[in-house]
């Protein structure tokens, strides 16, 4: 996993980024308004991919390996090839399928189609036909002969000697060790040392689109639409593969039902619509069903965490130890990560190991804050019951032990650091401290609260250039390179032209993720898309305004500084009444429009900016059928400055929703005689619903005015929503229940086991 | 019609055009290369937005007047609405068709189907249905009840008092009057004075691609695929009429077939086919039939032209007097201009007075520089009688009086003039001397040459920006507003970036023509597409260059002057060796892209920059047919600098073949009974073939090495190039036979009437 890494030196020839004071008071910026997209959204108008039709356009399926572990012997599509519609069926001896299929630079390769399959789910042979149902058929049709092989689904058993091998180089992927100060010296020396094994699920993404693609060939040159968090990405992997230019290949991302970072990487569904385009010279969707996206489109593995730590009586936390160990899946991905151990707290004393092996299972992918829930599940729980050996108070315990510097990165320090105030807001927000000194109980209901803190790293892909371009009669056009993935990006962006050029949202048009129409921006996710890209719009709109203002000055026969730009008009900040429609400016219309450029490298020099968060939870649990119901959440985010009210709140309770179905009711299931998954739909693979969701919940921005991280003070919120959820409601069910619940997730069955060990049943 | 004017004021709070150097020696601009889109022109892949289908989309088509001038009185539309596949039927009372229809700023309006028929052709009502064959049939359902009312269709008749009025304001749409110098002198002491009524006939635009839009809305948000010359004036015109933000029109122009000036303005078919999108929530494609364009989609109207001319015994032209009268149709255009009389020759006294009419025909609309070849079908045959009078070589006569300055405009000097050298360099390639020096005779074949010349002077909207992106692998995006309408656009302007930026063709794609995501560049008519975007391609890719060589430099440890880019490479000039890809440049991967932004307005200060040219023609005519066959053509042209050079020879052939067409076989027929057109296709409306271009063409280019005009050096081709063929024609014509051809075209019944008055039968 890739994390925040401080910008690369200066890179020649490239434009600083425009130095821009903070945003004083501001009129659009931060207010709850309707996403600009809201009318497209609620009455089905807007196009996802999964809606796209194109002329002629072909339907592809995927064949897929029925065993957890097997070598195809032998594939017969002449039966299938026969059959009505069917217009190209696609194996490995296909030209083009023989193309090395590569995870990152290094790490073992494999092949569209790969003989080897290692995974229940492994894509075999495809077929396009003229309608899905047809292809269905077809695919059906296809008899694929295979050796089955051994298997193994669990990671510690893939480290065993005699396990199968799922790759010839053996299971173990990568060993990590990190430490600082003296672990051992620390746990000597400390009052009090605690620990535990904890282990989280294997989390599956269920975004509601689920993944698709349409490609299509003019000539020697592909263009894929593509529901996707970042075309830039899917360009270059697409490049690579065909071997092509970048300009050769176009990824268009209309409306996206979700990622949550399943998205991020290329899947091979995408390569063969892309090839089997190109065999049928038509255009060609594939979209993956809900079942076989399970399967096969990613995942947050399951992670072991042994840990130990250790603390004075005064409540000073002096060690931190962690061993991580998780399966990547069959092939090479990350799986954890001891970032936030060695991170949150101030500690002199840590150290970590990771293991991460290759088992036969569906690949692994970056999901929500990828190795961070888990880690603060373990973490959280641990500080939990420090603070109560110590007899402190849990708050208490954190804010006494909060970092101030990135201890991970020759303590560099923070642009700014709100975690303090997130506690302490939150907690008081929250009735912490009366709720927390009276557990409730009512017959076999108990209830209890908890809390857990959080920060996030983002990866470093700093650079995004924006165009905002004004038209003669004062609407905008933004073009940027960004997706919207459904968490209002296209809304937060449109807001900040807006605060700029003071026109109304409905007049802002934007055209975005496109490599052939807009620049580069890195990918939607890591919580990176507004730090990034808004800097840049800001920039770009301040282009614009500056030349506007000139014109106006002009025009107005007064000087720029006395002009500001609101409705849509040019307004003289002493004589209101002077104020002249944008559309009336001679020389606007002369120009014709206005282009704006904006750049952005964010990071500041020598500084670090992340985002921090606390969360607090007050659940009941029904300690006869050991249910946990959530009854109240609470979060309280530095995430910098709350950009857009709404979609803020979105996302942080968002967040939390997919925290409760961490913490209480997911989990992918490997049947341990087959390798196979059982649950792989949403009949069994229970995500929350409505129901399960608390309608009390609070969301509490920290604002905590930094201007230093980049020019809109904006830090990131998708994944620090979703990362201390699980473990603040494990915390709240210890202070129910006295039940420390070691493995996530808190099943009812489980429950109920663990309250009879408690009771000593 | 609009003409060259000099830059407004520099307006405020725009960036300065780019200071640079011209080129020196040229490695890929000026070259003879096969255009960039070539494969998918010959391949038939394409899609213009004639091949255009949208999913669910439904087909439009217009209901016409049939008679010259009515009322309508009554539209049953009951029977074609209930009809099988009928989805909208639009008439008059169809919300949003009484909005006014302007015609430019002032003027009389009309509606989209306006109750006052003007012309044979104009629209009544539409039918949109789920087939065109369905929307045909409905169409002939519907029934209209008109009071046909007295139409005029003569230029001259419309004048006369009791004739019948096309608007309420009376028939005469303009006049206007140009006077220099003293001309009643100038007629009194020359020693010859000349004159003579010339006529040229009505021709109707005949693009391949005929006049089609698909309209599709998106909530409030209307998207327009159309065969257009120009988006952001689609744009606008389209924004005007539905009363929207121009952003929430997006016109998007994909391949086009050609538009000559018809494409320029909007045609009512274009807003048809958005407002039945409008009513069916469908896309909805309007595809105008050829027989239907020829009424309704333009023409260049007849023009009557009296010249008197007067010079001195030495070859000194002294004064030039002319009367211009033409018909604009049915609603407000441009029918005439004295521009080329006024401006060609270095002449101290001129006069010129211009009539406009309205009459119940098809509207004028722009057509390849609009006025002028009728204007040099007059003066240049008019030139060569004088030259003939006083017994000079027309060649020698009109280098004697070559202009030097614009004498239209304050005798504003041009940046370059290369008339002389197009008239002694194509002459002299021509062969003139001895060709003109004896005249062939074979029986009844005689054989003759003749020559003109031109200027052309293109209307003035300067202002272009285009944005060049270079991907990470060295491949580049050219991203420009221009239409490309089959010229060759896309290619000359991919000839400048790969110019600089030294990458090959097939590695830079065009994003073009897209409001929504390109930026402004005026349409693509009046030969300023490369003059005022190449040097905006330019400023962008050398914006690109500097950052890009900043990057090397530091890589390379070689100061930035010491590099050069070629063949996708970093080369040091002193150092070939040592030549990096630009795909192994670690800046640039981490850079992503490099954008460039460039801009320009044209207009070099205090002088002006126009193209010139003269051709030559070798005409065989057969005295018992009357046949005339064009043996040879020639074309001399000073555009500045031949940016590709097989594009430049494509527009001077192609302006040479429509030449043919004006001056032998083109020309609208009207009933003078019903006042309805008698060719309205392509069996009667005879445009030239290839039988009728001769094999032997020969282009001479003649590049002056402007340096002022702009900073590529083209002056701009497309217009010059059909302006003075027909003249020529008939002045080899005069010379083979004698007979002066006033009337064009020449058709062979004419010929041989006038060969019959000149030998007195």
């Amino acid at each position: 996993m890739k994390h925040y890494l401080p910008d690369p030196d200066q890179i020649p020839g490239e434009a600083q980024p425009q130095e821009l004071p903070p945003w004083g008071e501001t009129r659009v910026v931060g207010r709850s308004l309707s996403r600009v997209d809201g009318y497209e959204l609620v009455s089905g108008t807007a196009v996802y991919t999964l809606d796209l039709t194109l002329p002629d356009m072909l339907h592809a399926v995927i064949v897929r390996c029925p065993h957890a572990h097997a070598r195809v012997v032998r594939v017969e599509t002449s039966r299938a090839e026969a059959m009505p519609g069917v217009r190209a069926v696609l194996t490995a001896s296909t030209p083009g399928a023989e193309i090395p299929w590569y995870f990152g630079d290094d790490g073992p390769t494999s092949r569209l189609f790969d003989s080897h399959c290692r995974y229940a789910g492994e894509e075999v042979a495809a077929v396009a036909a003229e309608t899905v149902h047809q292809a269905w058929d077809a695919a059906r049709a296809i008899e694929v002969e295979y050796e089955v092989l051994p298997f193994v689904i669990d990671e510690a058993e893939a480290l065993e000697a005699d396990a199968p091998a799922v790759h010839e180089g053996g299971n173990l992927t990568e060993q990590r060790e990190f430490a600082r100060g003296d672990v051992e010296a620390a746990f000597a020396e400390a009052d009090v040392v605690l620990g535990g094994t904890f282990r989280t699920p294997c989390e599956l993404h269920a975004p509601l689109e689920t993944f698709v693609s349409v490609a299509r060939w003019d000539g020697d040159r592909l263009t894929v639409w593509d529901s996707t968090q970042g075309v830039f990405a899917r360009q270059q992997e697409l490049a690579r593969y065909f071997r092509l230019p970048l300009t050769s290949v176009r990824v268009i991302c209309p409306y996206v039902g979700g990622g949550f970072g399943a998205k991020l990487s290329t899947g091979k569904y995408t390569v063969i619509a892309a090839l089997a385009a190109r065999m049928t010279a038509r255009p060609v969707k594939l979209a993956v069903t809900r079942e076989d996206s399970f399967l096969s489109e990613g995942n947050r593995p399951a992670n072991t965490i042994r840990l130990k730590a250790a603390a004075m009586r005064d409540g000073t936390l002096t060690a931190l130890e962690g061993e991580f160990l998780g399966s990547v899946g069959a092939y090479p991905s990350g799986a954890v990560s001891p970032y936030l151990l060695l991170a949150l707290y101030d500690c002199a004393n840590a150290r970590a190991a990771t293991t991460e092996v290759y088992t036969n299972a569906g690949r692994a992918r970056a999901f929500r804050a990828p190795a961070f829930p888990p880690c603060a599940w373990a973490l959280e729980q641990t500080i939990d019951a420090l603070a109560e050996e110590i007899g402190m108070d849990p708050v208490e315990f954190r804010l006494k032990n909060l970092a101030t510097v990135l201890q991970l990165r020759d303590d560099l320090p923070y642009t700014s650091i709100g975690l303090r105030e997130c506690i302490i807001e939150g907690a008081r927000e929250f009735g912490w401290e009366s709720a927390r000194s009276r557990p409730q109980q009512d017959g076999h209901l108990r209830r209890g609260v908890g809390m857990a803190a959080g920060m996030w790293a983002y990866p470093g892909e700093p650079r995004a250039t924006v165009f905002v371009k004004l038209f003669a009669d004062g609407s905008v056009n933004l073009n940027m390179g960004a997706s919207d993935i459904g968490t209002g990006t296209k809304t937060v962006m449109a807001m900040v032209v807006a605060e700029e050029l003071g026109v109304p949202l409905e007049q802002i048009q934007i055209e975005h993720a496109d490599t052939g129409t807009t620049q580069y921006a890195p990918a939607s996710g890591g919580s990176q898309t507004v730090v990034v890209s808004s800097p840049a719009v800001r920039a770009a709109a301040v282009d614009v305004k500056g030349q506007l203002l000139e014109i106006a000055a002009a025009e107005l026969e007064r000087p720029a500084e006395g002009l500001v730009l609101r409705d849509g008009q040019v307004v003289p900040i002493d004589d209101e009444g002077a104020a002249v429609p944008l559309a009336e400016l001679r020389g606007l219309r002369q120009r014709q429009n206005i282009v704006g450029v904006g750049r952005r490298h964010p990071h500041p020099e020598g500084k670090i900016a992340l985002p921090f968060c606390a969360q607090f939870a007050d659940v009941e649990v029904n300690t006869l059928t050991g249910e946990v119901r959530v009854a109240r959440l609470l979060a309280a985010h530095d995430s910098g400055r709350v950009m857009s009210y709404l979609t803020y709140e979105n996302q942080v309770f968002g967040g939390m929703a997919m925290g409760i179905g961490f913490g209480l009711t997911e989990d992918r299931v490997l049947d341990s005689q087959t390798g196979k998954m059982v649950n792989h739909n949403w009949h069994d693979y229970k995500i929350p619903t409505a129901k399960d969701v608390p309608l009390e919940q609070t969301c509490v921005p920290i604002d905590p005015h930094d201007t230093e991280c980049n020019t809109t003070g904006a830090k990131g919120l998708g994944e620090p929503a979703h990362i201390p959820t699980a473990a603040a409601i494990a915390n709240a069910v210890y202070h129910a229940t006295g039940v420390r619940v070691h493995d996530a997730p808190i099943t009812a069955m489980q429950m109920v086991r663990l309250l009879a060990e408690t009771r000593g049943d």
